[in-house]
């Protein structure tokens, strides 16, 4: 039993679930994408830079609230990881308690954290408004399904130090020339988190302001009614969800919709700072030259992270049913928790696994992508290896993969 | 007090130490290395694949000796790490012992038992032989110290499934092609392990094959003294270590040096067939061409690697005081201990943190490592604000970074 197991064992060498192995074709695929993200962000002036998969636990905690923190992977001690716990506080205390005792350090959540830890870390030697990208794997201890692993790259481009609407404007282009490189014709949403808040302010509901967003945002996948049904379980009265019903039921044309709503938030200070920030980014884009992308206004985009206090944007395909296969936003403190206060930031993110199935699904890849071998010398005999050996080389020195 | 912890803690973010943080500078200098190694590597009819960062720990334990288990970085079980052991055994068992109870997953330690894993599972999608590279990084929890990291690249290349000795020629030259190309003059060792075997066995000492190695290893930091010093506590007799003596002064030109080496071991079959190894692979370097890189024989090259099975090689800069920059070998059976035997395979891998360091060292990254931004555009109001847009976007249109 114990001899078959073993062999069993042996012959079947596996990988953690919601990890994967890359063949030469993914990687080449995979690269391709990267490599047309790089080229895009480099030539709207941002500049790589490289952060540990490892960071310690508490640059990590409590950043990405509970949820988050409950699927960080975290690196046993090195060494007598139990030195520091006793019997009896071991049988008292949960797994829980017990984390910081056994744990210093944890895997990379998302590249944004890691990035405000880096300006802190670095703000001697920053020129701002920083501009930098960021393509590296992180890691989450989320449940694996389809389309959604523990480890998987993304691909980051994020401002930080100027609160010029031009960065918000540069950053729709960069969806749009990226997606129109790779041949993936897209929409890319744009909202304002001001919006959001005037809405719950002009219904008297600024309490329920999280409640709310967590509804609309799933207007898409619940629908009307389903989101109705939510808001009156969450407390909203009739009237409250009719005025709100008005405010994502507005679609079309960019210019009409922030009229409109300009209507509707009439009183509220916050709400008509989002319309005239969401106008301006429009305008800039006008000025800036048309773009491919149909860039269109959506008054139900939240997208659910806290952090985003301004510019909320995403990008959907238009021809594939998919999430979201890019998103970003403005955030106007994320280096305050490491110290460093008032420094607005705005930045964006590529879905690099989404992309690439929407690229296989619409066969998009180049045949190109794969750099692979050329020639093929093959020998039968001492006399045929030392003939061909030069000449292997020489087509090698002719830079032709052999 | 507590205010004050806090508030330190907020404005000093750190990151573990062994690990660091690389600036575009810094990205772009080593991207320009790893592009380098790449464009060698696919020249020579070598593909790309990539491992997960996580790796299961039944597949890294055991696979790097005592001292590699205790540097493997063990992932913390998510979510009730301490169910499955009850306070009496938290109470009794070492640390150790209770290893296998919370952590199933550790970070990768190398790219080689990654890459013999890898094989076994998609062995029946491969084509052997298979020549492949990787270039990701690795995670050792060794003391860091200046040179040496926790979290580090490695640039490996392998192929598996021939026991050829025109790989070994290959390889041979991909170390001096890409050397060559970042502008690095160096020098490439050759030896064979079975040379190292027929050594201890001319003298009798089979049995001290491990230690032998281990002290000739060192010659070059200890000296001839220090060498005869070891060896005697090793419990070597002095004819046996003057034997021995005059197979590591054996120097100068390879041939010469193969064939005074003969005569030493004309009793050792095995020690004769590594001779021939390098002899042969000597002689197809001489067909296929000349090298840049001084090749030379060196009969105390031992890696202490364990697996390997035949050739080893090491390089070394000339110019500049390091240690080894590029090493790499044959191993006869190393996917054995994952269920697939009697696979050949040789490889190597490239040093890329002290290549950075001699790049810095000699000054030899070329000006252009960096795609920088080349036009800045600035406005001092609305209007040369809108004015400028359009420029800028035009500017982008032909590639130029803005």
């Amino acid at each position: 039993m114990e001899a078959k197991e073993i062999d069993r064992k042996m012959i079947r060498p596996s990988i953690p679930s919601g990890s994967r192995d890359f063949s030469s074709e993914e990687v080449y695929k995979r690269q391709y994408i990267f490599r047309i993200i790089k080229g895009v962000f480099e030539k709207y002036g941002y500049q790589p830079i490289e952060t540990p998969v490892m960071e310690n636990l508490e640059t990590l905690e409590g950043k990405y609230g509970e949820e988050g923190d409950r699927l960080l992977f975290r690196i046993l001690n090195s060494g007598d990881f139990k030195k520091d716990i006793s019997a009896s506080e071991f049988a008292e205390s949960t797994a829980h308690q017990l984390i910081p005792k056994v744990a210093a350090k944890g895997l990379r959540y998302d590249l944004t954290i890691p990035f405000a830890r880096y300006v802190v870390m670095h703000q001697n030697e920053i020129n701002f408004p920083f501009k930098r990208y960021q393509i590296q794997p992180v890691f989450r201890a989320d449940r694996p399904q389809r389309g959604r692993y523990r480890e998987f790259y993304q691909c980051d481009a994020d401002v930080i130090g100027s609160d010029s609407l031009v960065n918000e404007m540069e950053l729709v282009r960069i969806f749009d020339e990226v997606f129109s490189i790779l041949g993936i014709t897209v929409t890319i949403k744009l909202n304002n988190r001001k919006i959001l808040s005037g809405m719950a302010a002009s219904i008297n509901a600024s309490n329920k302001f999280s409640d709310i967003t967590v509804a609309i945002d799933k207007l898409d996948k619940i629908g009307l009614q389903g989101v109705r049904q939510q808001l009156t379980k969450n407390g909203l009265s009739e009237s409250q969800i009719q005025i709100l019903e008005k405010f994502f039921s507005l679609t079309g044309e960019a210019k009409q919709m922030l009229n409109e709503a300009k209507l509707l938030l009439i009183d509220s200070e916050t709400g008509l700072k989002g319309i005239a920030e969401v106008e301006k980014i429009i305008e800039l884009l006008d000025i800036s030259g048309t773009t491919k992308a149909a860039v269109e206004v959506n008054f139900t985009l939240a997208r659910g992270l806290d952090y985003y206090t301004g510019a909320i944007m995403e990008v959907k395909p238009n021809e594939i049913k998919m999430g979201s296969i890019g998103g970003g936003g403005r955030y106007d403190d994320l280096t305050g928790v490491f110290g460093l206060k008032g420094v607005s930031g705005v930045g964006i993110s590529f879905g690099a696994d989404r992309i690439y199935d929407v690229m296989e699904e619409s066969k998009l890849f180049p045949a190109t992508t794969q750099t692979g071998i050329k020639i093929l010398f093959t020998h039968f005999n001492e006399a045929s290896l030392n003939y061909s050996l030069p000449l292997l080389q020489q087509v090698r020195v002719e830079e032709i993969p052999a």
